[in-house]
């Protein structure tokens, strides 16, 4: 763990009084994308498997359709002050054919979405771009089972343990079997992960899983899951309206506030599977 | 709150059986960000303070250093399918001189700072940026007046309460006085919201304020009180290596884990003050 975690001093006051110590802090380091050596994106994430994130960001922006698509990926030669390899830098090769993205004015800035100016439009954009569509996957996935889910990530969240500071996200069978969990400070890049992992074993798109986030969703969180063909995403905290509408209009089943064997679903709901009462 | 909350049908599902009822969730509109007409940024935000919003992004961004910067904002004719105004655009007239922002490749996709490709850089980046270094800023804050704004900040949360959905951020003075609070789906947007009310308010830079944020603190949220010209920042969760090494240069004072009379400061802790011990 040797870069997702540093330490620091800090002081603690409270009624008890005050005292220094060091903690551990979760690493927070900018990485900066290039798509056959031209800059791309900066964004700021938790060192490591930067390669998937790499993958998974190309893939539910669109710009690639699979794996095949990227032919390479390597870290540039960036150095600190001190002439160390600061591994922020990754390049990536794309194979021939493959269009490169286009910078768009309408992404500059703190937007990752290939988003309109109203509602509708954000949805029209989504929907020409997405090739794997979760509309029609006839996966059915067991209440019990979805409503364990967030309990299992949270187990799994090695960093957040030590730090307080990180965000998760994995994917699972129906069946609820983990296939990968992924941290990171930013809750994009910890979806970018998990789609990247899946991408690189042959998994995309994911039909008939169950993507999982620790936090609240959003109408991008949504959108990654769509372009990844994942038919079914919960999270632990609320979605907003514009995830929701996606949700709808995508066939991606929407679960939150998934807590104590409870769980609201907000479009697509004949995925959830109860168990038929039994009489006694 | 007519475009704050969204009504939608949910699903529950539960150890108590299955309902449907209408639930009330947090709405999620983009707002494309125009400045001289030219269109700048895409940010998916909560409907409703826009003009402090687009004040504080472009405070915070470093792309005006006060009120008298921007001449007017208004929203632009931009229509649904149906005709109306979707008060998604807003266009901002830059004042004779201000020179409108550069937008770099590195700004693209979903950055929102001015990062290069290691710590070191960024941190350098903003020192060069920022017109209102807290550096050097002689307030001090009582530890019982810091450790109980989270709770003023949640008892705020009008929307929150509502739909679970949303994060806050809250401007105060060092005595504890609530001078703004806003809420919003995105983190950096409730931060911009308020930073954007103190602009018009000519309270930037903003000296011997404190902000408090609802969530954890990244790098981008650290910055944004570093341009705003704000000493104390004060967070319910964890912050980042990079938001406690921004903090530590720039001279912010930065706490975190702020729960039940506790806190943790990791930055600039000499302006905590501690009642003395008092001998019985």
């Amino acid at each position: 763990m040797g870069r997702l975690i540093a330490r620091r001093p800090v002081v603690r006051f409270g009624p008890e009084g005050t005292r220094r110590r060091p903690d551990s802090i979760a690493v927070e380091e900018p990485l900066e994308l290039r798509v056959n050596g031209k800059a791309l994106a900066v964004t700021m994430r938790t060192p490591g498997h930067d390669v998937e994130l790499a993958h998974g960001f190309l893939q539910t922006e669109g710009v690639i359709g699979g794996p095949d698509d990227i032919l390479s990926a390597r870290y540039c030669d960036s150095r600190d002050d001190e002439g160390r390899n600061t591994y922020n830098v990754l390049d990536l090769a794309l194979a021939p054919g493959v269009a490169p993205p286009e910078i768009g004015v309408e992404r500059n800035f703190y937007t990752t979405s290939s988003c309109g100016v109203c509602g509708k439009a954000s949805l029209d954009a989504v929907r020409l771009k997405s090739r794997h569509l979760p509309l029609g996957d006839p996966v059915r996935v067991a209440l019990d089972v979805l409503a364990g889910l967030p309990d299992v990530l949270r187990s799994q969240q090695q960093v957040f343990d030590r730090t307080g500071g990180l965000h998760a996200a994995g994917l699972f069978t129906a069946e609820g079997e983990q296939l990968v969990v992924r941290e990171d400070v930013g809750r994009h890049n910890a979806v970018d992960k998990a789609v990247g992992w899946a991408l690189l074993q042959g998994r995309i798109p994911a039909r008939g899983c169950i993507l999982v986030v620790s936090g609240r969703t959003s109408f991008e969180l949504a959108q990654k899951a769509v372009m990844a063909g994942i038919p079914v995403l919960g999270a632990v905290s609320a979605p907003s309206s514009l995830a929701i509408d996606l949700a709808c209009e995508s066939g991606l089943t929407l679960a939150g506030f998934i807590r104590n064997g409870s769980l609201n679903v907000y479009a697509h709901a004949e995925r959830i599977a109860v168990p038929a009462l039994v009489e006694t």
